[in-house]
């Protein structure tokens, strides 16, 4: 038995590639990405999701965008990745990875005009190389972390993907499941929420967990209230897009209805995020800013239409729960309990 | 502006029709039913469905099923009605309206064993086309009371489809809205539920309402919980497909959790109810059989797969909400407050 997902995003002798997660699970499709237009794209349609992935795809994304660059070309190369930076960054609105990635690699960048071309496109892809690596590291530091909370035998529900397809590892809120059974020997069990409108939970966990030879039972979002209140589990678990100071925190949309639940059913609700996703300058969820899609990932399916013409629609993708309702938060630091204002902000001293 | 859904099933020179639903809303498709296994068919899978209408058309299908038997047959005609009650009866288990349509064609054969073949075959479908006609005031006797409930500029928000397509006229969670825009004039908005897994909300529900010209706002079941935090919503309005003694309702998958999230937020929740819903033998929603459906329903839709091979599902169609969470149900009598021991048990009186 393999826990460890597959790699999400990858450099291989100078290419990057990802697996096209809008083709899971009937297609495992490798696909290179050649041009920063073709990253920023891969994020917007989420062939590559989940916060910590994109936040790395990102800072790959403008490696790709300057490569090529010569000392000769009109642009100045810090300019040019400034430019990819902001680009990039427009890609979606609501997981703070994506800005704390692109801000490493501006950073870096001023940090080094005075370089010569190729030394700084050195630097650039070493930093996302450097992002790959740490991200691994924090997935199996959150895992250790949060395997601590699982009992033999416990039943986990979780909604969207936060798992090895999210990140560079074990993914965030999955780390506790596939630390416990691949390192800790436990037996666990997990429901996933299908997670409409995109199926992330029906397309990629439940395709990770069944790859893990984890045992898991897929339900439609409404039933998890019906799961909770059979007494099937012990602990929800989701990711996070960002968390601000106070705790609040926005997750896929479905979350907070879902923490409503876990809270009325008294089932414990952890939410497993790295340093990178917690948004310190924010002092509550008010402040996240929560991105609206297409009306068409609600009526359609795969081209098929399955409402009809003339309704209204509204696809909020994220949703932001109060901190009242989380438990704790699983961080690569440790185990984080209220008061979240302070015991969140002493994670950053 | 007409409110007035389309009929749902139908008697016309000897012939039964339904609309077929699961090809709804791309193909407005009415087709014949012949034969008694058609009606089963057509009831197992949710071509004709509502809690209301699946009692109509077994009362037509038992119509169906002896309508061409002669006196020199070798089964008497009241051991045929008796046997077609018996398979109809199979279909589904939930709605307990399918039970009691049966049980009226059954009482009435039992009651005229000795009449000539044709007259008791007539009384047969004068049995069901009076159900029909019923269930058509019983409609507009429920949107009366349950218009009250509701003010100009009022938001509902309803789960599954519970409108016209679901009985023999204004539908019964619906009947409020088509009763206060067409008799009263008052302006509604309704957010609807798609209601996975097979989408009555997005389907028929956001289908009947933009032919009425009622502004209706669809959304994916997860998004009820920001919708309603978000002061969106005035009422929230179900049918069921049956209520015990004491105010426990069952009703389609996610009420449960849906009624959970209104009380959190403040918002009442009424459940339109006919009194043909109501099981007053049971003590409590405890007792309703619940019926869980192919996993398939889950994984693939339309025949294009969702969800890997390997995946477990656990798809129950219905869950029971305990009357606490219950703000008052609507019926053709009025409506019913609680204590609802004793005041659904006076309906009877």
């Amino acid at each position: 038995m393999n826990a460890m997902p597959e790699k999400t995003i990858w450099a291989d002798d100078g290419r990057v590639s990802i697996i096209d997660q809008t083709r899971l699970p009937g297609d495992f499709h490798k696909m290179e990405v050649k041009t920063v237009g073709e990253m920023w794209e891969a994020i917007k349609s989420l062939r590559v999701r989940g916060a910590p992935a994109i936040g790395i795809a990102a800072a790959f994304g403008v490696w790709i965008a300057v490569k090529h660059l010569r000392a000769e070309d009109s642009l100045p190369l810090d300019q040019a990745i400034e430019n990819a930076c902001s680009y990039l960054a427009t890609a979606r609105p609501t997981a703070v990875n994506l800005f704390w990635a692109l801000d490493r690699v501006r950073k870096l960048a001023k940090a080094n005009t005075d370089l010569p071309h190729n030394k700084l496109q050195r630097l650039v892809l070493a930093e996302a190389e450097a992002m790959l690596a740490e991200d691994y590291e924090i997935c199996t530091a959150i895992g250790r972390h949060g395997a601590g909370l699982l009992e033999d035998g416990h039943r986990i529900l979780t909604h969207c993907n936060a798992g090895g397809l999210a990140t560079a590892g074990y993914g965030t809120a999955l780390a506790p499941v596939y630390y416990a059974v691949e390192k800790l020997g436990k037996h666990l069990e997990v429901f996933a929420d299908e997670t409409r409108p995109l199926l992330q939970g029906a397309r990629l966990t439940s395709w990770e967990l069944v790859r893990a030879s984890i045992p898991v039972t897929l339900i439609c979002d409404n039933m998890a209230a019906v799961v909770l209140r059979n007494g099937w589990v012990n602990a929800v678990i989701v990711g996070t897009d960002r968390v601000a100071r106070n705790g609040d925190f926005a997750n896929k949309i479905g979350t907070y209805g879902l923490a409503v639940l876990a809270r009325e059913h008294n089932v414990p609700l952890y939410v497993a995020a790295p340093l990178s996703s917690i948004d310190i300058s924010l002092s509550s969820g008010a402040e996240i800013p929560i991105e609206e899609r297409n009306a068409d990932e609600i009526t359609s399916l795969h081209g098929l239409k399955i409402a009809p013409e003339g309704v209204k629609v509204f696809n909020p993708a994220f949703d932001v729960t109060p901190h009242r309702l989380v438990t704790a938060f699983i961080t690569e630091k440790g185990i984080v309990r209220p008061s979240y204002e302070k015991n969140l902000t002493a994670l950053f001293d």
